[in-house]
């Protein structure tokens, strides 16, 4: 509260663009998630953030954190001071690097902060801050030559939609017409879709990176959408579900896909990730599919099947013919990630006791994009190396 | 307030996917622009809405439409009615068809419904609703080829800063590689982004449409940000911003545009428009420039300049020479954009009047996505013809 006090006795409405806006006499800077000309949330050298917003009739107003437990921002709920000019604010302690989802409470209505962009998160178009990290540039929009990013509709039989899916091309794919490129089939989480790992992740950023200093292959990366619409049925909405997406990926988008980009089009050059719903997705698929996918990635998933006699329709029942025919097994995770890491390290101890080669990293973040932008700059330098 | 009553009393709680839900036992649907598995808004039939939101402490609930008058949703605000349950309804009368923004305000605090994805508009990501219209299929996603749309980065000398720039290719491209393509420069209004024709204009749906019915010519549609950051100096903010971005497009972003798509790089086969704001910086570049344009459109934008002598640097001083160089001045708004629509009617009668060829067109809408979609229908097939 005190913090709150001093910081908007420390502001200044200035005239801007015909707007009149407050701007803060201190060091803090607008979030680069704000939309365009938005001065809140404003972020400070120490990490500390400044959440402001306009509710002159309102009794109480609070900034959300999410998710409620574990990440970046703390868990809150805060709540915001009214000034006399119906803006409330609240000064937040120094939140971890990345971008962290929140919610604005307005006596009990829950929603957006006006000044910040949107994101998809909860199944909603959700706000988020950026939180700049001291100790990685690698997500940087850098001047190195960038790949496109292609939005593609197509048409799946499996679920008889037209269908959205993103497509990372690596830069010079259009120069090197003679080239053909391995495949990386990369998954969101629930209720998050098919822009997240672009709009959130910043995927295509981390590979022009590694992709101008040598250190992965250029690759296409695609990312389609796992929140499938339900079918109705005897089993679990999250079992339907899933099993509408394998038929979606396995049926519709690998063909589509290898038609439609100079792809190289065999398993040694295909790949599959995803993280935390989008883990399991991605294990479930590529396990039991490895006549498609050499590659496979599990990014802060909790296992649902944990034996591994019979996990995956028994993929790792023979560990030596497993570990012959599969490239890379990936599993990695945040440290304050709670159950996620928990299930991540169930995953790698129980597989390599079973004699399974498995690459497992862990950065020092929580359930959230900080810790897949980690995972994905890792693991994209393991992918499509023999 | 009666209607809203009525409807609430007409709704059973089910649970879907692990969530308790709403469900209308009316003719209502989910509108197409709400975000995954959300109920509400809900669209009738007859174009009625039901709007509801969670907001179990709040005093004043309102839906406001945007714009704050003319607009499809009628001008608003409406006031929602609070169940015991804590959700607040409004049924409002029937709208137009078009995609019509709007926000909710709860107790002062004007957001988001957290049942809408989000959309660029007056410079926030705001909420808005889809109404179906009966009149209309040019802007569905139909079972005719489609053509990306890719998402660039590029390097910017006018305003040193990385740009991203979204490029509709026309289906097919990758396939015609020994094709090169005629260009349009399609630009938003004030408070949106280069996403716009897209996320709400449909401009690739309504292309493809197009051009799968042989009734407009494959092109490539550029699409850039023209709210630029405003540079220092003595003249007002948007006529900065303004001579920023003729210089981006001049300078910067044809060129780029030539150099990475197999484009026919001459004006005959360079086409510029866009709306509202859009209208004015596509008039001012496209006059001022017509060794690089030779189809330029308005649509719904007020003229700052309107002696056909002087304005534009003299482009219009001898008509007879502006018909033969210029292949298309194409001026086209709403009815019922009020003061848009009088700035285009008054376009078109005082170059009528001083001999300039003019295509005007009008349809019934508001200053809202509905006109644009209607008029890019309308200019597309008109646009390198000969």
């Amino acid at each position: 509260m005190k913090k709150a006090a001093i910081l908007f006795a420390a502001t200044v409405l200035v005239v801007s663009g015909g707007f009149v806006r407050a701007q803060a006499l201190d060091d803090s800077r607008p979030a680069t998630s704000n939309v365009m000309n938005e001065e809140y949330p404003r972020v400070f050298p120490d990490r500390r953030v400044t959440f402001r917003v306009k509710a002159p009739d309102a009794l109480k107003v609070q900034v959300l954190p999410a998710p409620r437990v574990w990440n970046g921002l703390g868990d809150g709920p805060y709540d915001m001071v009214k000034g006399a000019d119906g803006f409330w604010t609240v000064t937040i302690p120094p939140a971890e690097p990345g971008l962290h989802n929140y919610f604005i409470v307005v006596d009990g209505f829950q929603s957006n902060d006006p000044g910040s962009q949107t994101f998809p998160g909860y199944s909603l178009s959700c706000s988020a801050v950026e939180i700049p990290d001291p100790n990685a540039d690698f997500y940087d929009t850098k001047a190195v030559p960038h790949g496109d990013v292609r939005i593609r509709w197509y048409f799946s039989k499996t679920t008889e939609t037209w269908r959205r899916v993103y497509v990372y091309l690596p830069p010079d794919y259009e120069k090197n017409t003679g080239t053909r490129y391995p495949v990386f089939y990369l998954q969101h989480g629930s209720g998050e879709d098919e822009t997240s790992w672009i709009l959130q992740g910043r995927a295509n950023f981390i590979l022009d990176n590694l992709i101008a200093g040598g250190k992965a292959k250029p690759m296409i990366i695609v990312m389609e959408n796992g929140m499938i619409a339900r079918k109705p049925g005897p089993r679990t909405p999250e079992q339907r579900s899933n099993e509408a997406f394998e038929d979606v990926v396995v049926k519709d988008l690998v063909p589509m896909i290898d038609a439609a980009f100079r792809t190289i089009p065999d398993r040694e050059h295909r790949a599959i990730a995803g993280l935390s719903m989008g883990s399991g997705q991605a294990l479930q698929i590529g396990l039991t599919h490895l006549d498609m996918f050499s590659h496979i990635g599990g990014l802060s998933g909790v296992p649902r099947e944990t034996d591994p006699k019979t996990a995956y329709g028994g993929a790792f029942s023979d560990p030596e013919a497993f570990n012959k025919k599969v490239r890379l097994l990936w599993i990695g995770g945040g440290v304050r990630e709670e159950r996620f890491y928990q299930g991540s390290k169930k995953i790698q101890e129980t597989l390599t006791k079973a004699g399974i080669k498995i690459v497992f990293y862990e950065c020092p973040f929580a359930h959230e994009w900080q810790t897949w932008r980690y995972c994905l700059h890792e693991l994209a330098p393991k992918l499509f190396r023999n």
